[in-house]
């Protein structure tokens, strides 16, 4: 199954991810042949694009792959050809550029889809494929999409030798797609620094960065933006937003010429570089007294430091901003609020079309763990909240899927439906910060669908956080997806083989958010391991299994922080209770949960519209799984499901232990049937995972045990 | 108040520590100069010694500082001067060195002291001080007395300007004094490391190494002998006893010469040098397979590289080593024991008078806390009782003081008085790891007092650890003390300033464990501060309540290990809890401790000589202080005291922070009557202890209130 990629000298599947393309089997290239559509053999253009150029490059190696034969390329500048000279083929082009999509697709078709959306159609004698989109983006996306679909429509042709013989009977039927992406900004942050490290990082060092320089190995950037333009990303950040003093000079000549380089990588796949910038940069690049977003000296650094990056970089997206955050610096030392921090920044863009991207991720992280009066939940909507309306229209709030901070499982972000007038973007998590460190299997695109499909009753019912995501129910002009890279210099990018399957829902449902997480997952594993039903279906199980197998032994009811501190790995139930990060359990002798209701709570309930604040502020409606996120309950208390809390400990940590070892069992079925290096990779993992499961069963009940008293009803083993 | 040290650029109070000898106030050397006694305007000596001429160099700077005029010093090569002859002096020398030792004192004067011993007598006239020895160690040491005690007798001296005055009528008595440090070996243990940090340390970096290279300020490292030696120490090892790759060279070429100055820098004080060695240096600097103590060419390996060692240093002590230890490697490996390990270096060190210095801080690491069968503290006692007898005559087991580990309460190792054919040295720890890292104040002397008078009944009454620990119960050759240093390239050595008294105080008592802990404290205050009565008594106090008050706020009642995991500082009740590292207090609602008994728990006591297995078996005679360390108790159990355990754990949290805030109290009534820099440091420290132990207090109340559910009697705030 080896094969080589276009950029980069590694290789293999695990490298290929989902973009293999199934490589001809021994002796399949034949039947493969065959079994090629006949316009799979010619590829016209009349329009030279680097992005163009880019999608001929994949479609040519992507068809190679499929059907064992490079298609002919045929380039021409001039159009007007007429329709009846025209022979098999694939003719692509945007509406300006070339008369394949001028003249055989409909002005109707082509009205129906713009900017990034794209149209695919065959001709009924299947003798010719049209692709035609607004802009070359959009015909990249068309050749990932088309790419995809056929390798998907590839039925059987993994499943060994013989099975490809399938493929000849199995003639596509005839490809009609439109494709629109629902959200604008389609954007992966990541958490590099310059000395190679990776905050978060769980694959190894960054491919960005080594020893405070950038990376040389541009390839590797490229296969990278190559993985992300296949599932529709069109926006990165390359530096952490924990902006340190190296990474403040990145808008400076010293590195300026580097980012030009890695922008440059990225523009090949449509996509635009963005950098996550020091709100103090006036200060520690610029020499200047103050970052006062109000300060004349300030906003004129900011002026002249943007212009530069524009000079190097023409098309640079904006900057990322960390400000008032976990010790960063931000307008309030200067007593501004954060909308005068964001407008300065975004004056100083405007003229060349740049973004601010500002994280609403600000609470008091000094909290005084005896202070139950502070609320760490409540913080982003009472910074933001009172601001609303008073951004520039080139400022975008970036908000955590929930109030906290990426947990397993916690409430949405009140956040989302309070400011009807400010762009918002939802920020989740790729890199499994405290779900399993790639080392444990989560699968987090469920967990992502259920923020989306949260109906946050903003505007009545159906007003569901995906809409507001994409600035569809307030009419805003930019929204769209922000989330924390996975990705490393590892072998197969994500430390853990199936964790790409995150990286790539995050992708899809970015621009998609109505596909399912069954539809994602089934996608991913057919695209990266074939169509072998036993392959497919285990694999998709274990995926579709794994975030709720993780949560049931890890902390309860929503509760979160159970972690050890810092690193963030394992158990640990009091690892976060006395310390000042405002994450408390408040577990005692007679119940646990941290009370955030009106009534005798922080009132952190009252951050909800009506519908979702009256269900959360009552015991008898607040759902199970987040009981403990909103109430403090004896563990005698009676869930829905009929069990008490502690019960309800008990046994979903006995059986998460169960689960996640019939998971390692599961992947064992596997061996010979996947990629020998994955699988043992994962057969590892697994067994690892089954028994760190283990100690959290044991820390998690013996922890309750010892402190409520209470027996397990079925007398399992509590230490 | 600043002056110079002889050797190092650094210098002020803080770094002369208590050797500053009050050097003269302004105005006050003239009077000084009138109360100077007649012997110390010269110094006579008839011998060339490298250790002679740093006693005479201490001699001469010390009496200069005191009196404001250096003595004239008359070195004489030739003997047989007639005793009319001679005027006012000091004259000193050894038994064979120097008539005046051989015609000046009497033969029983002199059969009273041997090797390090010595003895100072002036004559009735006080014209005369003689100073004699068998070694130029006794001399140096006998020095350092001296002006210790002149020291001490300057009355009044640092008061003021105007106090000195009073020194002209305090003409010292006359001195006689005769001095046998009571234990053979008094060593340092250095815990550095090549890339210079320090584990465990407090007080910056190493003074020793810095970016895996010996430092070139030899300087300093004179200083810190000068420190050493004038307490009474003459051994030390300089790397840390976790030896890693690089520091396992220092064995060889590549470090030997940087080793070699480093002793002679030692050897200026009559300290010896050790090297702490990897267990595994055979295979990891000798390219052997193995490290097999019974392997013929391992052992041929550590003769010919001891060989080397010699060569380059040829008073080389010999190696201290931890092995089969947290993970260091050791003869476990091969399935030998401890003893075949030791034996084999003990071997190659025997030609040239080395030693082997055998840990015994041998414990499973990697225990399931799952398991309650193991109990860590049994480990040495299980490990090297059956050994006794088959350590070679050149190996001395280095024992903790404690079983588990330097804890602030614990109970004596059982080890001490458990190996009557085994030479045994015992192991303190003055770097505050577990006792608040020289950022609270903990004077350890009366800890280590406790212990070392604490009797072992191993041959009856009066079999105390202090007689093992100087080999006089069982006539062990080598006996001792051993400290990991509590010093860095801070400008006050210790971090802590008044830490420096855990230094001075371990050094002392190493001479002699019979001076109280009041009478160090004393001495040090004194020698540091002057004889302000006020800073005496004050500072005094403060350190000698200052342990029982850290006790009073951390781990109650012997049950130790409240901290956070890994650096060790701060309170975390359940940090060590559920870990691998055998160090568990099993609270549940009901009750906290760990049951050592043998009639239901781990068997512990068994390891007592019968005295006092009886009396921790049993909770009618367990002390109070050790209940939670031997027994599993009832938060309602009653103390001797006539509180209950948890009404105990809430009231000497609720005194402790008190007593934490009275000693900040107290330091700030000192201002203007030490030096600016010190008092600033100390002020600053102790109000951040003060504050932490606010954090220590609330956080262990509130989890046991939390847990236990019961009320505090006075109802104090418990959150």
């Amino acid at each position: 199954m080896s094969q080589t990629t276009i950029q980069s000298g590694l290789s293999g599947p695990q490298y290929d991810a989902w973009l293999g393309y199934h490589a001809a089997l021994p002796g399949a290239n034949d039947t493969a042949r065959k079994a090629a559509p006949l316009w799979s053999k010619r590829v016209e253009v009349q329009e030279q694009h680097e992005v163009m150029d880019t999608a001929l490059t994949e479609l040519s190696q992507g068809l190679g792959k499929l059907y064992g034969v490079q298609p002919e390329m045929i380039k021409s500048q001039t159009q007007g050809s007429q329709q009846n000279e025209r022979g098999p083929a694939i003719r692509l082009g945007t509406w300006a550029g070339s008369d394949f999509a001028a003249n055989v697709l409909t002005d109707a078709e082509r009205a129906a889809v713009h900017g990034e959306g794209f149209i695919i159609r065959e001709d009924e004698s299947q003798r010719e494929l049209v692709i035609g989109s607004e802009t070359p983006q959009g015909i990249l996306y068309a050749v990932f999409h088309l790419l995809r679909e056929l390798t998907l429509k590839q039925e059987g042709a993994e499943a060994g030798a013989a099975a490809v013989a399938v493929a000849t009977e199995s003639q596509p039927e005839r490809i009609v797609i439109n494709e629109q992406p629902v959200n604008s900004l389609r954007m992966i942050n990541q958490w590099d620094n310059v000395d190679g490290s990776i905050e978060r990082g769980y694959a190894g060092r960054s491919i960005f960065y080594e020893n405070g320089e950038f990376t040389q190995d541009i390839g590797r950037i490229r296969d990278y933006a190559r993985l992300l333009a296949s599932t529709g990303i069109n926006a990165v950040a390359i530096n952490n937003v924990n902006v340190h003093r190296k990474e403040s000079l990145f808008l400076t000549e010293r590195y300026l010429g580097d980012v030009a380089k890695v922008a440059a990588a990225f523009r090949a796949y449509g996509i635009r570089l963005f950098l996550s910038a020091n709100y103090a940069s006036p200060i520690e690049v610029g020499g200047l007294q103050t970052a006062d977003p109000l300060d004349e000296q300030v906003r004129e650094w900011w002026s002249i430091q943007t212009a530069k990056v524009y000079a190097a970089i023409p098309d640079f997206g904006g900057y990322l901003i960390k400000a008032d955050s976990e010790n960063r610096p931000g307008p309030f030392t200067y007593n501004r609020d954060h909308a005068d921090g964001a407008n300065m920044l975004a004056e100083a863009l405007r003229p060349f079309g740049g973004l601010v991207i500002w994280r609403c991720f600000v609470y008091n992280c000094k909290q005084d763990w005896r202070d139950r009066s502070t609320d760490r939940a409540r913080a982003a909507y009472d910074h933001f909240k009172p601001l609303d309306g008073r951004f520039a229209d080139n400022v975008i709030l970036q908000i955590k899927n929930g109030p906290m901070d990426f947990q397993v499982r916690e409430a949405v972000s009140p956040l989302f439906g309070a400011m009807e007038d400010t762009n918002q973007i939802i920020e989740f998590q790729i890199t499994q910060e405290y779900t399993g460190q790639q080392r444990h299997l989560a699968f987090l695109v469920p967990q992502w669908k259920e923020v989306l499909d949260f109906d946050t009753y903003a505007k009545g019912k159906g007003s569901e956080i995906k809409r507001i995501a994409d600035g569809s129910l307030y009419q805003r002009p930019y929204s769209g997806f922000a989330a924390v890279s996975n990705i490393g210099a590892d072998a197969c990018w994500t430390g853990h083989p199936l964790a790409q399957a995150n990286l790539y829902g995050y992708g899809r449902l970015g621009w998609n958010p109505d596909l399912s997480a069954e539809q994602i997952a089934d996608e991913w594993v057919r695209l990266t391991f074939g169509h072998d039903e036993q392959v497919v279906e285990r694999i998709t199980g274990m995926l579709l299994s794994s975030l709720d197998i993780y949560e049931n032994y890890t902390a309860p009811l929503g509760v979160g922080w159970m972690v050890n501190p810092d690193h963030h790995y394992g158990p640990n139930v009091d690892g976060y209770e006395y310390s000042k990060w405002g994450t408390y359990h408040f577990a005692d002798r007679y119940g646990i949960g941290v009370d955030r209701t009106v009534k005798s709570g922080t009132g952190y309930t009252s951050q909800y519209h009506p519908e979702n604040a009256a269900r959360y502020e009552s015991l008898e409606t607040c759902p199970d799984e987040l009981i403990l996120f909103f109430h403090h309950v004896p563990y005698t208390h009676v869930l829905h499901s009929g069990k008490t809390v502690i019960q309800h400990i008990y046994d979903t940590h006995f059986e998460g232990v169960e689960q996640a070892e019939a998971l390692a069992e599961t992947w064992r079925e596997l061996e010979g049937k996947v990629d020998p290096v994955i699988y043992s990779k994962v057969a590892e993992l697994q067994a690892e995972q089954a028994e760190h499961a283990k100690e959290w069963r044991d820390m998690i009940n013996t922890y309750f045990y010892r402190k409520s008293g209470i027996q397990d009803e079925h007398a399992r083993k509590i230490y």
